[in-house]
């Protein structure tokens, strides 16, 4: 072969905040502190404090490859941490702080963190962890020296006083672009949490895609709302998207409650937000609550929605309550997490709100850089055709080919495709959308039905607060769905009502044997439904006719 | 240093073309044929003909590295020899047919291509230039048995009898991302034409940029006009970002008129065109002469201009009189070319149409993926004020190391950036404007002086239809600008109107020493000014208080 004679520059995430240091200086950061105030800075400051950030390793002792950990809300710190620790050849690795404190201390072992830079917020829980985190030399508080406390940290390092004291003079380390960058732990439902080992690579090329109209369309035109934690696979990739185009950068820090969310969106004029599902609950709630009328207050224009499904509600209660479009996004820590985004297609352009919104509750397009198919248990390829589903299978640059330690073994298929452990339809457009996880899947007859399709049913019921659905054993139907739900308070519902309210919105053969109401639903640390521990508290559970 | 745990697959175009089968299969490609009708095929025709011709190449005994050269307009043929050959990883070298056939048969030689794929139209130049074609082994004629004339060309192939016959099936082959995909020559002003040879990866890094919001924001919703040719810089790199996003394409063929232009725009629903000021030119007479509204019959949002500067005037009548913005972009063959892209900040929002134009006759601001910085003589950087002017120098995976051949030599500095050839300013947002050629500003009593400002100055006048400045030698200041125009036929215009007309728009030490009348300027094959050539014409020229 011959190869081209284009430059062989690395893709590094050291070039992108020095390209925003040079093209977007003056673009601003704006974080809600811990401390308090509302703190704002420019990528130009951001760029400088990274430097002081890469010397003050260079003093601590850090090596290239080691594991530097953060503890901490969004914010203008983590984000210099965020440039700093991975442009100075270490590997950033963000705790989230919402995990059990057992697995917080298993991470920072098996990850073998070397610092840990944590907010304010969380020095009880450190107090009690650092003694357990055996391979941490020093912990640094994310503030300045007037907001350090009293503590039980031994040897505890002030962030302002360690970073501050540094030269901004630093040339960031040029070396191989699929060097290790970043580290962030699933926190699946079972088992102990593994390791996603992020590339240079693989966060610039999803920065691109990050940018891109189709994908999020970020531009410096934004201002972005990242309620999506930089904790939580890099704040979807915001933090160097941001950097890459020069979007203005909004950073709520501790404060996720509706109207602290809220303030911020109207004061910061606020055109793009990022967040999962049920932050814009409580943003909703808070609206509901005191009558407030966004149109008239707030100038968001999208509203990204993933980690969990973009409930059709809550597209429709952006679009006609705030005027914006609901951006339905899907991806997993191990993709970095971009996989699909639900854009319209010209086609689109005369449906009605309610078949826009029948559209925009698919989780989207598969966008370039992650190619994708979904497949039987055989592994054999289905149908684009919006009806067959199957196991939904991913490849491309930013996604993983493996966890951290080996753990969870050889994860690819043949093909190189990684089993992102969901059942999906693809239809000719390419819109995907997940039915069901593929262990919550219930198989009745050899056919199976999508329990996610059944709860989304449900909860259109004005009475239902939640609802859950697992497949219970059947002996002549293998499995069928039995509907837990968790009624609204105050609200009355019976069986029948249920039952009767989902004839005709489901197949018929999909209606749910029986239904049981509960006060509430077990749900992880982050937030998702524990379907597992349902099937455990049900498991003795046998349906009225067996 | 601890590498990433994210997949390893190149970036290939290849998967370019893969991944808009499978997502996007159903976008339409629309050609306006040489032989006459427009012809509509989708990404999925695309793919399985792209893999046809791979299979041809196979067949004609076209190895990996092979030049498989092009003599064709925009079009479907054309845009499956840019998967087919590039895919199968041979190299595409798209021929200019707008250079003299002296140029023509010198590149051909100096690529060694080995086949040759042509339109119709150039039926007549490929018969003369066959014979002096030393390394081509065959001739393939873009058109069905039908069409194919009787003709002096030894062994003549038919495209459509030739890739017809082949198996659609096809495995795209997996290779080294750095491996050389395509190839262009620049049509410089003196020399031979040196060939510039693109990569994989950096043609797919390019298409992430093409696709982002802040650069051309290409997406599944633009019907996009590629009126810039695939043989110029391939036609901006749209024929590989319209797979990456799904983007409409619509391709003029040959007819480049004013009336093929409008028509195909009205017609196919246009929202994107891109080109250079010549064919809006052309679009713009061919508006004016008919008393056609543009508001009413077209729907375009954005104009993309590039090639050469957008003047104010042509940014103004497609923002009045289209309802379109001018995107303004500026680039170059060695740059892939996409190399800045005048885009609004916020800041900008509240600007009069005037205050805007102003800012949109900028070539744009430096995007992610192009490094750049303004250097004086010695090669110090100057600062981004917006005043301080220098050599443009650009560094980045898109932009080339070294021309084909070794031709030129060693071409980047010390630090690794390009010389453009250009001299600009750059403001504190990034704003870069180009103020000339290195080799055209005029050097006087130690300043310098950009001609292009003066002569943009120029054509401001009404009675102006074209202007160049030069630099004539001169005692006391080294050099002094002499301004040459070409008045509009009928107009009247005189040295002293022409220099009132001015002063107060210049600095006044800017101000012509003379001004001279012309009957036309001498051009390049590719329609730029041929400055060098007017420094010759002038040699003998002397300022008249000499």
């Amino acid at each position: 072969m011959t190869m081209g004679l284009m430059q062989d520059g690395p893709l590094l995430i050291s070039t992108l905040i020095e390209h925003a240091s040079r093209f977007h200086k003056d673009a601003e950061i704006v974080s809600r502190t811990c401390e308090g105030p509302v703190h704002r800075c420019t990528y130009g400051d951001i760029s400088r404090r990274a430097k002081q950030v890469a010397n003050a390793l260079a003093e601590l002792g850090v090596r290239p490859g080691d594991r530097v950990a953060t503890l901490a809300w969004n914010g203008y710190r983590h984000m210099e941490l965020y440039y700093g620790v991975s442009g100075s050849g270490a590997v950033l690795h963000t705790i989230n702080p919402r995990l059990f404190p057992e697995q917080i201390e298993y991470i920072a072992n098996h990850a073998e963190d070397q610092f840990l830079f944590f907010d304010l917020t969380f020095v009880p829980l450190i107090e009690k962890l650092a003694p357990l985190m055996k391979t941490v030399k020093g912990f640094v508080l994310m503030t300045d020296r007037s907001h350090m406390p009293e503590c039980a940290i031994p040897g505890l390092l002030c962030y302002e006083e360690l970073v501050g004291r540094q030269s901004s003079e630093y040339e960031w380390p040029v070396f191989d672009e699929n060097t290790a960058s970043s580290l962030c732990y699933t926190s699946g439902t079972t088992g102990n949490p593994k390791g996603v080992l992020y590339s240079h690579r693989s966060s610039v090329l999803h920065s691109f895609s990050a940018c891109s109209a189709d994908v999020l369309g970020l531009g410096a035109k934004d201002s972005a709302l990242l309620i999506v934690p930089m904790f939580h696979v890099n704040a979807w990739g915001m933090p160097y998207a941001g950097a890459m185009c020069g979007a203005r950068l909004v950073m709520p820090g501790p404060a996720l409650d509706g109207k602290s969310v809220y303030e911020l969106m109207r004061d910061e004029k606020v055109t793009l937000a990022l967040g999962v599902p049920t932050v814009w609950l409580m943003l909703f709630q808070h609206v509901d609550a005191n009558r407030l009328v966004p149109r008239d207050d707030l100038c968001v224009e999208r509203v990204v929605i993933g980690g969990s499904a973009a409930p059709r509600a809550m597209c429709e209660k952006f679009e006609t309550q705030f005027g914006a479009f609901v951006v339905h996004a899907w991806g997993m820590t191990e993709m970095s997490p971009l996989g699909t985004v639900c854009n319209l297609l010209p086609k689109h352009k005369d449906y009605s709100l309610d078949q826009r919104l029948n559209l925009q509750v698919k989780q989207g397009r598969a966008i370039y850089g992650v190619d994708m198919k979904i497949t039987d248990d055989e592994g054999n390829r289905l149908p684009h055709d919006g009806k067959a589903f199957g196991h939904l299978m991913v490849r491309g640059p930013w996604v993983t080919k493996g966890y951290l330690k080996g753990e969870g073994g050889e994860i690819l298929d043949a093909e190189g495709f990684f089993d992102t452990g969901d059942v999906a339809t693809i239809d000719p457009d390419g819109y995907m959308q997940i039915t069901d996880r593929a262990k919550d899947v219930i198989k009745s007859g050899g056919e199976w039905i999508s329990s996610i399709d059944l709860e989304n049913a449900a909860v259109g019921h004005p009475a239902v607060a939640e609802a859950a659905v697992i497949g219970v054993a059947h002996a002549k139907w293998q499995e069928r769905p039995l509907l837990i739900v968790v009624r609204k308070s105050g609200q009355e519902l019976t069986r029948e009502e249920m039952l009767g309210f989902l004839d005709g919105k489901v197949a018929r053969w999909w209606l749910p044997e029986d239904v049981v109401f509960v006060d509430d639903l077990p749900h992880t640390a982050t937030g998702k439904l524990q379907k597992m521990k349902l099937r455990e508290l049900f498991r003795d559970y046998r349906f009225p006719e067996n």
